[in-house]
């Protein structure tokens, strides 16, 4: 039998348990009546949401598959760019559906079953989100090459239509999030003095839908994307580095990573301590997926060359998170030094969180540069460059094999962040909050890490497309001293800069609608603020998702026109140059934003556990600014710029032919 | 006669233009005893720093010297290393010492003379820097290259004295220039409630020093190598597209600007409005240049092709200067938003000028990227691509022809603000600092015209040079889409960040030291607040001093050692790619920070102009915090990012025979 048809059964394997996962979160119980009614406004919330959006994205998602079947003349990958806009759907749907009843249940089991019980339900809730994103892009991927009888260019539509929900989800997700919070907060805690998470604050649930909608359907859309770009690239540089075994060897790297994820997933459990649970899921998962990966390594090749690309790949995402992990926890000197220059007012708070992300870059970076040439090399490289371009390729797959593990332990996060809200809200015993307080501080480090996984993941799928893509177009290099290449690598590296203005603003425009509303509610509901009267949060949900979906469109086109356009003017090589712009100042963007908002907040928190003052002290005030700055950076801008430097690429690879056939109109 | 040596002559009238324009100053009357004792202390305070950073220059210059004649076997090329580095101090020194006696004496003559008057001797100042830029400069590239028959390996050594010094220049100068600032404003200001320019704030001379250290020397040598840069650049490429012609087009272009230059200063002047008559001079400058280039290039190539670039070079400068002016003046949209931002507090405040600098990228970028390829093409890329090369080198001189004048009209803006300080230190009459004032807030518009200048003509030097790197290392491309370039193009885009990240926390460094001994003169003499002791001035100017010395070290030592060791590790191609990197996001940085700290500024004086509340008011605070937090950006690792990008590429330019030889040594 072909060793090929294992992807798509692991595929529904890892469906399998998935909903095995789904029908245990469902069969726990949801808790009092209150905590019932809570949940419910949050998950209907979540679901108005992303059925609007989804709503939008049919639009967008027809007039594309429309372009794509007359500029492209092909309407299979227009069928095939449908399905991946479906299956990221999909995942993204279920997953949320289930988060949104994982939260109330996991409170319920902090309240009647402790800390052991708890974390177990909320990491079986992240666990469905997990393994629908791999199940089904493993299938999806398969299952198009298998039909197309492996023509890849019509394979790159599935990429594209994750990229496209990808896109809606991120950018979206990532403004409603942070148009609720700044509501909530500012309003709520600011000016009404009442505390986080209070029944009374109207915009309380469009803040916590914003936590499942940004966190747990943005994250896993973007790592669907991810993966899904990942293993396209390594199907088209496979196919030409070793023909058949080449697909064959980087489609089972990601099988092999989604059955040591399920396996992985058994060791997450224990009523001690959390973060160790999760990090024993997450290092086993890594562990079996390496040594699987070199047996099999050695059994289609007779070598250990293409594993070793694999084994940097993973390696990369580690380091990579533990850099993250340094400058933005609060163990660490970064922080403290944020949370130092506090003291002194926010100018110097500001200045040093700017400071720490943009010196966070340089770890990464170097990584990133380090494990390009060594998975090339790694491969054979020297030898034959197109095996080392199917090296980097593979260094994407392997550090996105263990994704299923990935999310599970990422989407945990918002699930022990909406439990905590939920006891708050419900005025469950004092040491309910507490263990879910436990499960939230760690959620907290893991989302830090998971962003920087996305970035990374990103930034090596990107690369792997972006050199697809040159194979594509049959280019024999980029020369970036050529007068239009430098000057789209000159435009390529200003999109970061333009997507993470215009992101920022959105957030700015829908907070300040947000808090337009909120006023308004604590001055026109006569008892809001004794509690008498129930405030209107589907008004404040509602303003949220028409803020999000309307900011998003201009720069969701940016993403997709842009390369479009150059390609036509320009020509195929300046596109490459776009792209290799785009990447290496969207990458850095990413990491500077992300990691500056993350120390922001953890200063913050710093500075409340104690140090220079603590709560209330003019220090607090300042590290304050820095945290609601750093609200945009990290969960707005930051992860947008994962989806612009993937579409980019993906766009390209898509219209290749089309520019080859009329690019260069203006030279 | 050879027209070349028209070139060294002009450059000798420059420098004569300039001496009788420094007799004109110092012939000028100083005031009463106590303004002569002020502005000594500036003049005492601001020589002591370039004493003390020319002492440990010539630490730098011998090591590096030695490291040329040995490293590259050529003791011509460090002879010129030397020369270059000397010829830059002397135009700063120059330049520093006429600004620092045409300050007071600008004072005076808005005491007696009127706002004419004023103008006059403050705009002289700036001509004495401007015109010993220019002359030092041409004269030292055109000996240079009659000296070594056109050696351009040789000429390297004189541009990369001028970078190194431009480095310490620019990089200490941004430093000490932000820490006076800040430590002057914190603790006198904020903290004991005494107005700017008070006598009695210890930090006040420190800061007046630092005007003249960061933006009159600075910027002086900020495009004294930019200057030096596009000359090389078009001698190198101008000899292969068209032999002795076109080194000789390009120099006597430059040329043309300086007689331009020196025609329009005499344009300057009137008592009416200050900010017409440096545009007349701008517009003049240009004019004649552009019309005198047209005729050259019809005289000596009988075509008006390789004229192209040189006007685009002109346009596009001007262009990106109107670009800064609508991101940072009050009166267009972007700065009142960031006002109205204030409104709702710091955060805000922040989050819309960091949106608004990066937002500022993408119309600079986009003229950048058209005029790169209008230049490429204007001089006839197609039919042959060195000669395109050197249009672009055409264009980079063309931006760059008039800079004896923008630099004049760049240094009246300090000059100016020393002059209103001195005014206030002396308790002169009202009326005095209201002239003053009026040509202060002209000099603010040119400041910031002036930084935009700074980076376009950056920009397209490091560009210029870039070329030339490709054309002496005999590649025939820099092909991003191997692997080894592609990573160097990381490492070459994070190093802004990196250099960025670190000048901006060595200004929070040094502030602190300031900070702290303001605070211990308040506490520890007797009577200071009274005003019946002095200050300890020279303390604070000495702390400036050395913590500006010691905090550029780092930053410096990375801008040269990482392209050697990168050129050495990866070779030639991989080292392009570095430069590359450098370029697109040091472009992007240094017009993001320049123009968000220029945004924030004018937000700050729009709303002390009585917008949001005005003076006092919360918006007001938030806009402070901003203002503080844009000191940095735009007077420290902005302008500093000019350098970087300039050096990267010329240190690239010198080693790059060692490169050729040996580099590599990783792959």
């Amino acid at each position: 039998m072909n060793m090929l048809y294992l992807a798509p059964i692991v595929g529904v394997l890892a469906l399998l348990f998935a909903a095995y996962k789904a029908s245990f979160v469902s069969r726990q119980d949801a808790g009092n009546e209150r905590m019932k009614e809570i949940s419910s406004y949050i998950s209907e919330g979540a679901m108005a949401f992303l059925t609007r959006e989804y709503k939008a994205l049919v639009v967008f998602v027809v007039v594309l598959a429309i372009i794509l079947a007359v500029g492209l003349k092909s309407i299979p990958t227009a069928i095939c760019f449908i399905v991946g806009a479906i299956f990221s759907v999909a995942a993204g749907y279920v997953g949320m559906k289930v988060a949104t009843k994982a939260n109330v249940r996991t409170t319920n089991a902090a309240w009647k079953g402790g800390l052991g019980k708890a974390l177990d339900v909320a990491f079986s809730g992240g666990v469905v989100m997990g393994m629908c994103v791999v199940g089904l892009g493993i299938i999806g991927i398969s299952c198009a090459y298998f039909l197309t009888g492996g023509q890849t260019e019509i394979i790159t539509g599935f990429s594209l239509g994750a990229s496209s929900i990808a896109l809606f989800a991120r950018v979206g997700g990532g403004i409603y999030t942070k148009a609720a919070d700044v509501g909530a907060d500012l309003v709520g805690k600011v000016e009404a003095g009442i505390p986080e998470d209070d029944p009374r604050n109207p915009a309380v649930i469009a803040d916590n839908v914003g936590d499942n909608v940004g966190d747990v359907a943005g994250m896993g859309a973007d790592l669907f994307e991810s993966y899904v770009g990942a293993l396209l690239s390594v199907i088209t540089l496979g196919v030409v580095a070793y023909g058949e075994e080449g697909v064959t060897f980087g489609m089972l790297v990601a099988t092999i990573g989604i059955l040591a994820s399920i396996v992985a997933a058994f060791f997450v459990k224990g009523d001690k301590n959390p973060q160790k649970a999760l990090n024993a899921g997450e290092y086993v998962a890594a562990a079996v997926t390496m040594i699987a990966s070199a047996l099999l390594s050695n059994h289609i090749f007779g070598s250990f060359s293409p594993f070793a690309p694999v084994i940097i790949g993973i390696a990369v995402g580690l380091i990579i998170s533990k850099f993250t992990e340094y400058y933005t926890a609060d163990d660490y000197a970064p922080v403290k030094r944020i949370g130092a220059e506090s003291e002194t007012g926010s100018s110097t708070n500001i200045i040093a969180g700017l400071s720490v992300g943009m010196m966070s870059t340089v770890g990464p970076i170097i990584i990133i540069a380090i494990g390009i040439i060594a998975a090339y090399l790694g491969a054979g490289g020297s030898a034959d460059p197109i095996v080392g371009l199917y090296g980097i390729s593979l260094a994407a797959v392997g550090m996105l094999s263990t994704t299923g593990m990935t999310i599970a332990v990422d989407a945990y996060g918002p699930i022990a962040d909406n439990a905590g809200g939920i006891a708050e809200m419900c005025e469950l015993p004092e040491d309910v909050r507490d263990i879910t307080d436990s499960l939230d501080s760690v959620g907290n480090t893991t989302a830090a890490i998971g962003k920087g996984f996305a970035i990374g993941s990103a930034a090596l799928t990107a690369l792997a497309l972006f050199v697809s893509y040159i194979n594509a177009t049959g280019l024999t290099g980029i020369d970036i001293s050529k007068p239009e290449v430098i000057a789209a690598t000159f435009v390529g590296g200003m999109l970061p800069f333009a997507f993470s203005a215009l992101t920022m603003s959105a957030v700015g425009n829908a907070a300040s609608e947000m808090i337009d509303e909120v006023r308004r509610q604590f001055r026109e509901i006569p008892g809001i603020m004794e509690g008498k009267a129930r405030p209107d949060y589907a008004r404040c949900v509602d303003i949220s998702t028409g803020a999000a979906l309307k900011q998003m469109v201009v720069p969701g086109l940016i993403a997709v026109i842009v390369p479009v356009l150059v390609g036509l003017l320009l020509g195929t090589e300046a596109l490459g140059g776009l792209q290799a712009g785009a990447l290496v100042t969207g990458v850095l963007m990413a990491i500077f934003m992300s990691n500056a908002g993350g120390a922001w907040d953890n200063a913050k928190k710093y500075i409340e556990g104690g140090a220079h003052g603590g709560k209330g002290s003019e220090a607090h005030k300042a590290a304050v600014t820095g945290d609601t700055v750093g609200d945009p950076f990290k969960d707005t801008s930051g992860p947008s710029l994962n989806i612009l430097i993937k579409l980019i690429t993906v766009v390209s690879l898509v219209f290749a032919p089309l520019f080859v056939a009329y690019g260069g109109l203006f030279l």
